[in-house]
């Protein structure tokens, strides 16, 4: 790893520390105080909401508990350390600031799940009702007027549209200095727009049954890595006010991290354990997602795919032998080695740019956990 | 009219000229130059999202064909005044920068129509098919795979969401300076969640089967009143630093005009000339709207309206009996005796209020035109 506090080519001077594994709360519990910066903005809001309309809590309420009843809060951990790499300090005047402004990011994700499981008709979620089919049952349950899926629909659009608006609303009042939100201003309209640029290719792709291997790829580098890994980093580092070649070699190492992320994601979408994943087994397969193993799969030759892919209610027997014929015909294989070299080449590139520690020691740990882990 | 540059009290000096009329082109033809303004932000966003993926052009020129294809730019109107109202000056630094501010609020309206069409299940807007209806159409010539209908939904959910995430961008990048976008923060903050919250209880009312006149003019007053007339004054008035008596004033009006509006837009949606408002006869009965002419109807004995509210098939004859009967019980004459009395509050708040000139005189014409207008 390179510091940028010392001369590259040499060894740091014997007396000076390198920090690599850090003690501070903010960067060994980041999610948690992630998880209390919404606590307190969505009860703000929820305030305010009630004194518009005390009927608009029930949105609220709805759009809390999916906020803060789960989720790994990745795009904020890679903004935090985006930002400690390129020189934050957590004990400096600006940390809180940076605590919400990385938080808001969930409230983008939530928008994006809400609307993704509408679009895909999704049912469960985090091992719940997704947001459309909670609100349909809750009007079946009361006997409301006009059709419960309707109403269901039309409950998730608004409240991931509030999700939307929220987001850039909790960054804006982040008390983050103008020079800094003007800074970080391109990384988060990027952002935004890669995420949801990346959500219509992939429904465009689907329709027209556009099943190669290039358009998983394509999809994945805009709906994921871009979004999830490479521009959170970039954010975190325009906000500490990081230098060209710390923010390019940041997003390299975040995009490559961001697709084996992804791929990581579609084989446990296949092969995960649901107790582990929240969502049902093969509920990728239902959808009909055309992830890069299914890709590989089916120009290898995993015949299966072509009656398994997008029927609703697929069975255990059908799982079993897709998940058969993927190891088979070597797809998964492929897909682990694609792994392996996105992850090689996303931790060359991190040890090329220059970064403060522990957080080049951080992101490569990172690198490993987001790409081996089995949930 | 009361003009803040000079004594209340007293008419002004005999020497000084209180410019009631204005040339300036900015004043005069704001509609053509919000246009250009949506024509070329949404052009360069074409560009940069052409360079993401050539297949995502075609949810940009969905949008650009809807943002650029109709619509009276009244919000930015609104904003506009509240800003010259305020003391802002058409030909000084910060004229473009705040003519692209108040265009990005079409982009938001943009959001709110493509979205509230597909709630709605409207097939028909400005004379053209709406969003959802016009991505299923193409799904359905092209035989893509997959449900047609299922399609255009997602198509409608996501590019309404990109149309709100760039309203936001447009506003950031308006080149406004750091104080100015401050201290419209609020106002920018509330009028989006206004919006939703009032579209979300709109629906909930719906459901609910609320037919009481008090829901009706809750949903009004938070979805048109604040989000279309009130909050945008408030975001002009706020861009020039507008004392808190002229935002007070101009908000005041705004929330009365707002509402005085709305029942006009309600008397229009069951006796509008299909040719000039660009919705079929009957569209608001057919969808079952609860508007307040709608509760007073009931209330008042407009029996028929039991059977023609939410019918999808509505026939002309069941359109013109509505019609009678709305007229007959004198639901029709407490909708106009409303809004002559909201438009009589609104201009007596405006009258109280410290303004520039030409905007009292101008925005004393807006509310009239805003309440009486056939279209």
């Amino acid at each position: 790893m390179v510091e940028h506090r010392y001369p590259v080519g040499g060894p740091p001077p014997a007396r000076v520390t390198i920090v690599r594994v850090s003690h501070h709360p903010l960067d060994v519990s980041l999610p948690k105080y992630v998880e209390h910066a919404l606590t307190e903005y969505l009860a703000t809001r929820r305030a305010s909401g009630e004194a518009m309309d005390a009927s608009f809590t029930s949105a609220v309420d709805a759009l809390s508990d999916f906020v803060l009843g789960g989720g790994k809060r990745i795009r904020p951990t890679y903004a935090w350390w985006g930002w400690r790499g390129a020189g934050g300090d957590p004990d400096g005047p600006l940390a809180q600031a940076v605590l919400t402004a990385v938080s808001s990011l969930e409230l983008i994700q939530a928008c994006a799940l809400i609307h993704d499981d509408l679009m895909d008709a999704s049912a469960v979620r985090r091992g719940k009702p997704t947001v459309h089919v909670a609100f349909a049952a809750k009007h079946g349950e009361q006997g409301w007027l006009g059709g419960s899926e309707r109403f269901g629909m039309a409950a998730a659009v608004l409240i991931g549209d509030i999700a939307l608006a929220w987001a850039d609303d909790m960054l804006f009042a982040a008390g983050l200095p103008s020079d800094v939100l003007r800074r970080m201003s391109e990384p988060w309209r990027d952002m935004r727009t890669e995420m949801l640029a990346g959500q219509y290719l992939d429904v465009l792709t689907q329709a027209r049954g556009d099943a190669s291997p290039d358009a998983a790829v394509r999809i994945d580098r805009l709906k994921t890595a871009a979004y999830t890994v490479e521009r959170p980093l970039h954010m975190g580092a325009a906000m500490a006010g990081g230098s060209p070649e710390t923010i390019a070699g940041l997003r390299a190492f975040g995009a490559d991290i961001g697709v084996a992320f992804q791929l990581r994601d579609d084989l446990l979408g296949v092969f995960g354990d649901p107790s582990v994943t929240g969502k049902p087994a093969g509920d990728d397969l239902a959808e009909g997602k055309r992830t890069l193993l299914v890709a590989l799969g089916m120009e290898l030759g995993a015949d299966i795919l072509h009656d398994a892919l997008g029927t609703p209610d697929i069975g255990y027997s059908t799982v079993t032998e897709v998940r058969r014929q993927l190891i088979a015909v070597g797809a998964v294989d492929a897909v682990e080695t694609r792994i392996d070299e996105l992850t090689a080449s996303a931790l060359k590139a991190l040890e090329a740019t220059p970064l403060t520690e522990p957080a080049a020691t951080r992101l490569a740990e990172l690198a490993i956990t987001s790409t081996k882990r089995s949930y």
